[in-house]
């Protein structure tokens, strides 16, 4: 890997979420030649997982076996990298450790942006603890006294929150549509690991058609598939449009 | 001209109001060949212009006379064209046919971005009105039934709002900062066109200093002189950073 | 007509707004027995007939004529009742007359329900105008002192406010999701009268099937199309759920 | 009245505004010595009369006129001047008359403070309608080139919004509870001028007994009876507390 | 106790909390039928008992003892079962065993709804936690993996907020007015309990009455005594009004 | 020290916090006779320190301890106290036992005012993580039964938000402009002891003089350095202006 190669970082709480909610923008960028690397913090094993806990005396680590399997299944569809850190769902309980693991990821990625969750998600107190986690380690990443090494190229990078379930209630207003139409089947490829979830298939793929009608309407220019995104932080720009 | 050559409007309330809030962003467009007009809705000639009414006897169409000749030269050392609409100031009260115009406006220079007033300034009734007005004027022109030509290659513009003089009264957020480092020398000597102000310049050199250094600290970048500027629309993009 | 027949009010700025974003409730009060009354403020004469106009030599008022038919052709499949004010669009501009007749609307049906547009679109100024107007005329049918009438029996209603087109850019925030499954075939023969939207019809029926599923989340009770709707007062109520 | 007194300036739409919101600042304000003018926008003679309007054959001059008188009489137990513009009610809408006679007010005062309603009302537009009006004659004051006079002394007063019905549908937030213990039996009496809404009488006091332990809560002091308001522009202080 | 009866819980910080703010639901609900448990996280012993920490030498376990005997006389009044967690107060601190035993519970209730604190409250730390541990706990109990049971019939409630001391400080906004005038008396007699907090006693009678009046003017229908709720989560409805 | 001299207290995250965005009204206050206090919770020791840290072979103690002497010299020059918690920075954790010695400098200072960091900041966790520490202790200290004392004379004082780096991203609005005339040669000579903050040094002289022209057109009296609060709690107060 060239040390000019470009890198996204996706942090998310379980594995639907990065296959639903941003999975276009992670094959995007792959195809564009950027490394992406997506951060699950945890592998959705209680509460994305209704489906595997109907079959009588299934285990925990079974459970979270096979929804590991399916999140590395969909990441390599995607052409990401995934690493796990098995925190928990329903709650989500992220220690000191792994934010320090995550303050490396950013040092070693020095990403061009970071993609988490909405700032608030009344329907799942997990989302926004993960955003809350992918925030503090962004910045701590910048303290130069922070394991101490004057050569760190590091700059905080810009975050873009990818859509909620219900974005209205999650006081989510998008600020970005990300054409997706060339990637769309590789998206749409990646829900279908997903395979006890298939209402959400069709759900998700409304979601992209609709998403990209306002794209095209907001710009005059065509576009098919889009995902919303909110910007967090201020861009610095050398023209306006 | 040529018909590829890029365009952009600014809808202002007063003649100060674009030097001291957009006046880099026209100098840059400027210089990066865009053909860049400015709507100016009044003179200012009654709020804006405390030092001419001190002298007795001053007549309005003097003081009318007096802005428009400083605002044009402004507008001259910028590199823009303006066009002005006479609706008077404190308060601007526009009319249809001050509409109508504005939407030939918008249909001959099919404009890349609109710069206008914040959305609320509870210091000055004619800035939202400024704003109100713009945004009336850009739908207009999308309806295909408002003087009809089905020729006609106009897509509704993304509206950028440039800073109110206390932006947080306002509610104003900026989520773009434009770097106009390479005009900010333009910009300064648009600033000394308007004399009697001379304590605002002092104001708004710090405000673009002030900016700039919040530009370098969101993008790493360095910056020296920067424009805030709020987008109102999602933008369709196809790559993230 | 019964006098004890309940009744609905729907105030919409043009045809399509009542078709694509509420059609469901004026089919479903009408299953169940209310009268349903659209006051149609506009013709969307301008704005919302893009193919009418590409026509060389149409004119205006065969626009509205034909959009009229469509419009009363919409309503008849709802069940409804309709009445246009002719208020132009793009932009919509009310009179006082147009006012007094909207309180008389008020008086004569004491509706249950009164359905209109979101606060606020910054995509289309004519849809809050339209809002504005509604309660304006229901605040004023309040008022003892406007056309005196001792024994009238008025009530202000409550307001629902039916989804725009880009919910999030117009700080919409649904508190309400009605189960419109067992109008949904109506409506969607109602959209088929707009035949120059088709690419519409596949629009809001994805918004209706995404509502649908939400609707059923937050409820428990399996619902597949749904409406969202934003109440604006808060309810008296005699339990809670 | 010397040169020298305080003055303050209070702007409803309505004659029962000014008793139930505000009858306490400006009998406290009179008792402390300031000269308090009431500018009463409307009679309120359609919508806050529904008492007079129940009598066969009542004219609308004879309802304006006993308004009117009631007003008189509450402001004068208040200790206030009063002026009325007859703009109507229900809806309210005021003139460029109106609004020249406005500043005119702001500039024979030079207020201290203005007083008027909340920014939202969705109840009652005429209360925001009222609102706009007040700041727009306070924003035109400031204009040199209105009826140009160098010598004016006027400087732009503090705006504070007294307490809508239902505060928190009106988005309305307090940030001052004024002690209104000493004048306290002043207000109730005024209250007794508007004999048809005795059952306001106990509405406001029961609010003004609230708003008393909520200011005695939030400064450790003792109230008995408060007024709530909301200040819109920053203060200048050279002390915090 | 048949499996059909309908349920409802509430979870406050405080014992004071339940009477204060939502006595009246749980009297209601109980007359209509429903079993009513309140989840009382502490005994309030430091921040709500200053009558009691006056004597000289007093034990803190003699403060919670009659602390907790108050709160179950009160529960009993209303007609509620009631448990305590002793979180403590001042802060109150949950523990995973805590959340643990909450979740359970509502899997134990599956409640019609949940009542709790604002979201927000400046003057209260422990309010807000009490509303994120109920949330976190109603969200826990919808995950199939938490304590595997594929028959288990939970569906995750409506949140209704009910009303805190000062609603325009925490952001709080009404939806709904519970008419409790059938069970007014029943919850007189709970604040009667609170013999230490005789000041409340009227302030919340104040509260009951004004929340009164609005709800009849929401609706149209009279209502004495009103206590407010704010729900959280759109509702999915059969029919608008 | 006279027990009836006036406290205040000012809680900041890092040191360079008290100087930069509060040094004029503690120097201001000292200056009018109160007894001021910084706690001030860590050394900015990893985020604030980038110069230290550019130094091979720096330790912790080390750079905590020239922060230490930093920030004394600058509480020296401002004329207050200072205490440090070593909570520790990027990110800051703080403890029980911190927290209860926070409680006990509330009861021990009785102060008149708390200015702490704004309520959000994106750009550093640690400055919400101060004010909710300062916030939740204040409140603690209001609880009789927190070690218990019938004679203690605490009243929670008014909380101020001092400004933060980039106000409009904090959410951050001023409610006061603090006129610092007086010390603006104190606080300039606290910022010089910062000395590897050079660059910040003009960035706050342009905040403080455009806040200082702000607070003289807010007021329409002269100020030319001012520093921003927004004030947290209503005030209580005996006349309105």
């Amino acid at each position: 890997m060239s040390s000019l190669q470009k890198t996204g970082l996706v942090v998310t709480a379980h594995p639907g979420d990065f296959v639903w909610r941003t999975g276009g923008a992670v094959a995007l960028h792959v195809k564009r030649g950027y490394r992406v690397k997506i951060l699950c913090l945890s592998y959705g094993e209680r509460g994305e997982s209704q489906f595997a806990w109907k079959k009588a005396g299934v285990k925990m680590e079974d459970v979270k076996a096979q929804r590991r399997d399916e999140a590395e299944r969909a990441a390599t569809i995607l052409g990401a990298e995934i690493e796990f850190m098995d925190a928990g769902d329903y709650p989500l309980r992220t220690t000191e450790a792994m934010l320090d693991r995550a303050v490396d990821i950013f040092h070693e990625l020095t990403p061009s942006f970071v993609l988490t969750h909405s700032l608030q998600d009344p329907y799942n107190v997990d989302h926004p603890e993960a955003t809350r986690f992918a925030q503090e380690a962004r910045i701590i990443a910048q303290a130069a006294g922070h394991k101490p090494d004057p050569n760190r190229p590091y700059s905080a990078p810009p975050v873009f929150l990818f859509e909620p379930h219900q974005p209205e209630q999650c006081n989510y207003k998008p600020t970005l549509i990300l054409n997706i139409d060339e990637v769309w089947e590789v998206k749409r490829r990646a829900f279908e690991v997903l395979a006890a979830q298939q209402h959400l298939w069709e759900y998700y793929t409304r979601v992209a058609l609709n998403r990209g009608m306002q794209g095209g309407r907001n710009s005059g220019r065509a576009m098919t598939y889009g995902e919303a995104y909110q910007r967090l932080f201020p861009e610095a720009v050398e023209v306006l449009a």
